[in-house]
């Protein structure tokens, strides 16, 4: 057995990785901060680096050393494919081999971070999109969360992907003129021209180009486009956020049961500001208790300090969340 | 000047090549066909040996050399990429050093391979879809064929896609029970299982595993399945072939010119058998000449003629046809 009580919780997200030392009164000590955590995305080398970086940032910050901690909880994408853990583990072995690690699921954290209740609902939206039903502080049901091909529906990269396709429409003039192929094309860096080449618009084929030079994925970033042309009136971005607001809302009814009524927690960046996506979603808000987080790093404190045999109550719950933001800011 | 009047016609499709030798009557004296032909999706190497095939076919069934034609006419897709002539052209030299060398694209071929009238349009459905508005035996208009990221609305991929997406929503509860789940998941070999793992059917994440090691294109191959499920009647699959031909006809009707009445050209394996599809292109094909053809070979052999300077009557474009026939039979 570790001799010191101090627990560190990892908040492990395909472009951010976020780490907390914490004791078990639930006051988080230090606070780090670093790159790519999600090792199928990015290659357990890379995320491995970042861990360490978030890691060694929290200890100093709270003046403490690579093994003043008992335990390391790492909340991770973990619902879509199957994490190399066992590399992983020997991994972590060079940073403190004598702590524990333990692996949670992203979405409990993202969970957690909103709520002490065993039971309730979770809706993340960010590249990807994913609602969760969870029980007696497990994942009961998971729904979409099946990635850019085959699900996401309503999330950064629906978004993305469909502003993409609308304005090549425009470009092409089989679709609905929109102020997204303003936005986008300069966005891309592509020449205002009103040539043509072999019956098509100069503008499009460079577009064409362009966008099959990126990685899929990255249509993720052009959802701020369609924000941004939303809010500015243009209607067939209004449109895409309706249909995104009415995706994510049928993932959430889908994912509900009777016997389930705690709270619902909203996460990820398509669900943190105010948008139409909220209109769509206000029937399943109504009359319901709605927490919204920033990212799951409460909840993988939570889910640390529960593995320790802690039982998390709502003062310490407010704990964490308040000793965070003070780390935070 | 090449003493030879023969002339070798390459069609040269994503998937296989096509290669006949003709002489400036029209007749063709010899067929060949051998593999993937796109520069693009397939590099130079491979595709110079798939030409260099069916070349040899080509003049072997003709009982001619390497060194007897003067020309090489290769339709070729060149509407949404820029295909790497200048490379293709010195590689061309080391098979008959002494020809000429003509790109076509595709789409004009396709067209020729259904008429000699210099003026109409091609509606062309195989992974992708693209439509054309031929003018004075020119691309005068294209439209879609923007791939599967951006556009080929209604085409293979943009069926096969949907399939996959409808048979996950399906396994995953939050889409509609369809035929197409368990043809498919029998097509990628997935156990048949009420296993759920940390939230979710381990079916579909088995499922997730299978189609994300696929490149994105081969979902094009789930097509079949589509037209499979709506033969027996299944309305999930039935919609998605009824939108595919709507988002078809919409580009159709586009692509129109009330100063273009020619004939209208189908192509592509989407367009190829009776099905819903042609049921949702019914009022665009009304009143119209439509000439269904399998690919564009005759076509590239009538541009060959063209640029030898032979004006193509009904004569010569019955005989490219008939004469090929034969040698394919």
């Amino acid at each position: 057995m570790h001799n010191s009580s101090l627990m560190l919780a990892i908040d492990a997200g395909g472009t951010s990785t976020r780490a907390t030392l914490l004791n078990t009164a639930g006051e988080c000590l230090g606070y780090g901060r670093s790159g790519p955590g999600n090792p199928v995305s990015s290659g357990l080398d890379r995320v491995m680096h970042s861990y360490r970086e978030a890691i060694e940032q929290s200890l100093e910050m709270a003046g403490r050393a690579l093994d003043d901690f008992r335990s390391l909880t790492i909340a991770m994408a973990g619902g879509s494919t199957h994490s190399p853990i066992s590399g992983m583990a020997e991994a972590f072995k060079t940073i403190n081999p004598s702590s524990e690690v333990v692996i949670e699921s992203d979405l409990l954290a993202t969970y957690f971070s909103g709520t002490y209740h065993g039971d309730g609902y979770a809706l993340v939206a960010g590249t990807g999109a994913v609602c969760a039903r969870i029980r007696n502080f497990s994942l009961d049901r998971v729904t979409d969360g099946t990635g850019w091909l085959l699900g996401d529906h309503g999330s950064g990269y629906w978004i993305g992907y469909h502003c993409a396709r609308a304005v090549a429409a425009d470009l092409d003039g089989i679709g609905p003129a929109t102020a997204m192929t303003a936005l986008l094309t300069e966005q891309l860096g592509l020449q205002h021209s009103a040539a043509s080449f072999e019956g098509r618009p100069a503008r499009l084929q460079a577009m064409i180009q362009t966008i099959y030079a990126l990685r899929p994925i990255e249509l993720a970033a052009f959802a701020v486009i369609v924000f941004q042309a939303a809010a500015a009136g243009d209607s067939v971005a209004g449109d895409l956020l309706s249909k995104a607001g009415q995706l994510l809302s049928h993932s959430l009814r889908t994912t509900r049961s009777a016997e389930v009524t705690g709270p619902l927690v909203l996460g990820g960046s398509i669900l943190s500001s105010r948008s139409v996506i909220e209109d769509e979603l206000a029937s399943e808000l109504a009359g319901q208790a709605v927490f919204r987080v920033p990212d799951g790093l409460a909840g993988a404190a939570l889910l640390a300090l529960r593995h320790a045999g802690v039982r998390v109550d709502q003062e310490i719950f407010t704990r964490i969340g308040s000793s965070l933001s003070a780390l935070r800011s």
